[in-house]
């Protein structure tokens, strides 16, 4: 992963646009690469917008994640670590034993 | 990164979870996550919301990021790949010796 | 539509919050509730949403119009008017004679 | 507001489109719309988006609005009332003697 975040971080540095980068604009082009990645779902079932816009698909995720890295990197975030520490969260949110193959989780009003 | 995206898997295989997912929801999923993130940013400067929330905005961002490697694992998306190819394209869109220090990307109108 | 919008104004004016509020996060503020809206959503499909989380769904769909109303009034905008427009540039874009009963619109790639 | 909801449906029954909206697709549709408006803002300040971008922003703006109210329709939901009610929700939730001037809903964490 390092290798990965060193070659986004290397992008905006060749351009020298961390000068126009700050933490909230960057959480909003992330939203609006999210938007992007669900228009290929807009009006279609799963199996269609994969079938039409797979190519499309893989560009917008490349997009939040990029922008995800960026921002992890900015605010020194460890984005392994990250993971890691919200994963344990979730194990103790929903512990196996409770919510093997439960569907509570998907089915319960939000 | 291989093995972070094999203990997000393991998570949900562990919960046998993957019946309950489809792309379409989990790009919702995505969408939502990012506004989460955004969430902390709502009415305020990034120097404010970062004193105030950073550890609300590491979690969101592992949210972001989760449903991003799952989305990707069950379209058989090479992560990496995926970003470096993006990063290909956005190198021919914008070529460093047009757009070194300069913020046309960041002051056109949409 | 006046008296709704004056009731919408007069709210935030009770309170004294114009002068926390401003365009963008007013508009990222509209991003949170359509985001909060579609959770209603997630993971089931229309059907299922409406039985389980109609009121819910009410109170978000308010509340995007709510702050849709507010970013309009700080603006100037008429949205009586705005939705005119639009519409008329929609009836250019999609003329009747073409996409009746056509689903092009809705099944185009992106 | 009645008006100008039976000419969003007018625009939409002349084109035989009903077939293909369902609310799922629907509450998608407007988080997408909020993030074209939002994109207006992306890396600028408020006012520097109002002088570059008014035009698309009332264009997005109206966009939203036809979604919501398409929504509203859809739901058998009166959106007048919907609005009324939430606001007097709000009031129950932020009295004015305890809110009036207070920028605490605007400070606090998340």
């Amino acid at each position: 992963m390092d290798e990965i975040i060193k070659k986004v971080i290397d992008f905006r540095d060749a351009r020298d646009w961390k000068q126009f980068h700050n933490a909230k604009d960057l959480a909003i082009s992330l939203t609006l690469e999210a938007s992007e990645l669900l228009e290929n779902f807009q009006w279609k079932d799963s199996e269609r917008a994969i079938s039409t816009n797979l190519d499309n698909i893989q560009d917008e995720l490349a997009d939040v994640l990029i922008y995800a890295l960026l921002l992890a990197h900015d605010l020194d975030i460890d984005v392994e670590a990250a993971i890691l520490n919200k994963l344990k969260k979730n194990e103790t949110k929903y512990p196996v034993d409770k919510f093997k193959g439960s569907s509570r989780k998907y089915s319960e009003a939000e």
